[in-house]
């Protein structure tokens, strides 16, 4: 997507489009069946009028290369192709509709659409702010790295052994003693999560998690069959966990230290409670720790240093910390796992790019990470104070949030119900994106998840504005 | 695994192999219901006799570490953790076994494992030799290398814009139009079948392939559960194909230039064929051509030249020709088609690496890339003659081959079925790792796939003669 008709050319907009759709059903881009967007989400992306849209669509519904199908949505037309050339197309969408896989939500897919364009303002994206890279650095330290004709060949399924062993140093210091052969490099957190989805659980078995999750919004264990189950962590915790589980197989997911999207982080307490009821269960724990460095006040340790018995699979990752482009994160959990995962990843991808490996060890054994880390901390922080400051002077009447301890995030809730899809979408056409709760929790209409890490402190402001124009008229026209 | 004891220490060779097993379990690692490797392959691991092993193994059976259970396999013993903590373990094996993914087929895993050490001549290895590989020019790129802020955040879900441009200028040359949304960078050509597996087909869906596949030897799209069909490409194509298809999903799965196993390059009337069949019966083709750049003479197109309605997805990759470690493939295909599996590939590891995405743009627009290819053809014709030379030598009495014409591999026909899995591990003992052909085609056991590729000249001379000897005495035996 992306394509917007230009104004400074004699043929009409309405032509311009017209020409454009034709071109992609010609050239086999948009195949038999392609459902093309909204009319309201086509005329924000084309930037004119939604009658202008419409007009187009209703003059190639006419010439029979789009129809109309379910209310409004508007397809490719079965016998488009027919227009053109005359021969048949494998049926693309019937493959894409009947595979394994889930789409992403709209919303999500909105969101990483939008997040490609320069004119918007990312109110809530979750990663560093292009500024708080260490750019500079990174392509300094490129002319400092001696490559061994070894490692530019296929890796060792877990990996780089120096950089685990660099890793092994580095997570100590957070009281994680472990070795080489208990850690996996992976692409990302993510990608530890899809491992240990199709590498370690059946179809059916149940994932706890938080009622307000990360998991809602990207799902790889969603996508495979797994059955996800929020649960409340009270005192009861250790009865609910036990009646949802039953005889099934389960694991508890989560992101205690620094929670996204929440920005919680737990107690010393806390986290002995739910490590002892899941060993009581023998419920395996995926420990999502990726946002833990960034802690403004770091006095915290990972409930993994608390593990002696292999009950938690720990991630962690430098996509929040130094550059989420290089794709490098870690499992650390019991040998057996580590190899089941790494013969996984094996077959997935053969293994991680050697070069952002090679990165990532030079930046850990030099302690340029941890140089960095320190004056990251500082400059989030700065940054915190400055949202939290102008959300005292705007919002204080009409929503509320804690004050965040580190990471990225502020979980604002509003006191009224008004963060639904309509709202997401109307912001947008003002060009403000924003993560709204309902990712996180489908139930969810109060919160929006608030990034204080990526927009420019004067984008943070108009965004903020425009937030608050929006959410004072959604109020009043409740 | 990869330890050894060590014969400087005055403890035992068993006493050492008891410990090393003790702490594995003790830490975890080792988790319950492991199974161990048989005392043949330990043996070989740790470099001793069976009987050290035998009795290491019925000492620790005797402290209840371990336990037999189906015929001579030990396993980690259901109360073995009691020995040490008194306290519970998940149950990892179970979690394990009943999970999505299968393992990968033991022989491979060896082949995985064996290929880590140092001391083992590989006679089958799919890649370039490290001294092959432009290590010090990719080294020198670096810094030629500048990096933008933007490129080290999250990355587009197609990947780097620049870069798909750049590929299709580069795949222009061999007769294929297209553009850049048409384009969707992945972590290496089986990335690209993982994507499709997931983003495109159904469970039960027919993936159809040559008798002899690449596709037995990793399991894209086996895992998650699609139905193999080996077929014959004769002029009962069109009959078979719509016969074995019936009213099912299928795909075609093809290597048609310079085959992986067996190096066959089809002919422009083959490609025809085939492509005509399958538009007829609107099956879409997977045209994985990893290997084009490898061919010695070549005046070969690809099946994606001739394809105008968007039938064919088409894989290409940097990992048989610059570097497997940077971890940067392709595919081509309609760009309804390709946003889906850059939607998956969103969700499944958020994008490929950056700064490997900026190094393959580099070495494309600078003409490096086809530079380092034109003089790396000539070191693989040298390295093609040089074994072929070796086999007339040797093996023309017993074995059968086709000239090569490009690419890495000779794929050898022994007249007798010796290819076994022990003639395998027989070979493994003598520390000469092969490709058998019952990894390709498990009813094959005739074929080797040799490398000319990665062993050094002297290794393959000396393996092909060890090859010969345990050949010959195989024969002899039968």
């Amino acid at each position: 997507m992306g394509w917007q008709p230009n104004r400074e050319v004699p043929t009409s907009l309405q032509q311009q489009i017209m020409d454009w759709m034709t071109d992609n059903i010609a050239r086999g881009d948009w195949v038999v069946g392609t459902k093309l967007p909204t009319q309201r989400q086509l005329a924000l992306q084309f930037g004119v009028n939604r009658s202008t849209v419409q007009q187009a669509l209703e003059e190639l519904k006419a010439d029979g290369l789009l129809e109309a199908k379910v209310g409004s949505c508007v397809f490719v037309a079965e016998n488009s192709w027919h227009v053109f050339v005359k021969q048949a197309q494998p049926n693309w969408q019937n493959y894409i509709e009947a595979s394994l896989h889930k789409p992403n939500y709209h919303t999500i897919q909105l969101i990483n659409e939008y997040e490609q364009r320069d004119d918007v303002i990312r109110l809530g994206t979750g990663e560093l702010a292009p500024s708080l890279l260490p750019t500079a650095e990174i392509e300094a330290s490129l002319q400092e790295l001696s490559l061994q004709p070894t490692m530019l060949g296929y890796s060792s399924p877990q990996g780089s052994l120096s950089l685990r062993l660099a890793i092994c140093e580095y997570v100590k210091k957070k009281g994680i003693q472990t070795a080489p052969q208990n850690v996996c490099i992976v692409s990302g957190a993510l990608q530890a999560l899809q491992l240990i989805a199709v590498g370690l659980l059946e179809q059916g078995s149940i994932v706890f998690q938080e009622e307000t999750s990360y998991l809602n919004s990207v799902h790889p264990f969603q996508s495979v069959g797994m059955q996800m189950v929020p649960v409340v962590r009270d005192t009861h915790l250790h009865t609910t966990l036990k009646e949802r589980k039953r005889k099934r197989q389960a694991i508890f997911y989560t992101v205690p230290t620094l929670n996204n999207p929440t920005g919680a982080v737990w107690s010393q307490t806390e986290r002995e409670k739910l490590y002892d009821a899941c060993k009581d269960l023998r419920i395996p724990i995926i420990e999502d720790d990726v946002y833990h460095e960034l802690l403004f006040d770091d006095t915290t340790e990972p409930i993994k240093a608390m593990d002696e018995s292999g009950q938690v699979l720990y991630i962690g990752s430098v996509s929040k910390t130094l550059s989420p482009g290089l794709r490098i994160g870690w499992v650390i959990g019991p040998s057996t796992v580590i190899e089941r995962l790494a013969d996984i990843k094996m077959q997935t991808d053969y293994g991680s790019s050697a070069i952002s490996q090679e990165i990532v060890l030079h930046w850990l054994q030099t302690g340029k990470y941890e140089k960095h880390i320190e004056s990251l901390r500082k400059t989030l922080q700065k940054r915190a104070d400055y949202v939290v400051d102008l959300l005292k002077e705007k919002f204080a009447g009409i929503a509320n949030w804690d004050q965040p301890k580190g990471g990225f995030y502020i979980w604002i809730k509003f006191h009224e119900p008004i963060v639904n899809k309509a709202f997401f979408m109307q912001l947008l056409q003002h060009l403000v994106l924003i993560n709204p709760g309902f990712i996180y929790d489908p139930q969810d209409v109060h919160h929006v998840r608030l990034s204080y890490a990526y927009a420019t402190l004067e984008d943070l402001k108009t965004g903020l504005e425009i937030l608050y124009a929006i959410a004072i008229e959604t109020i009043e026209h409740q």
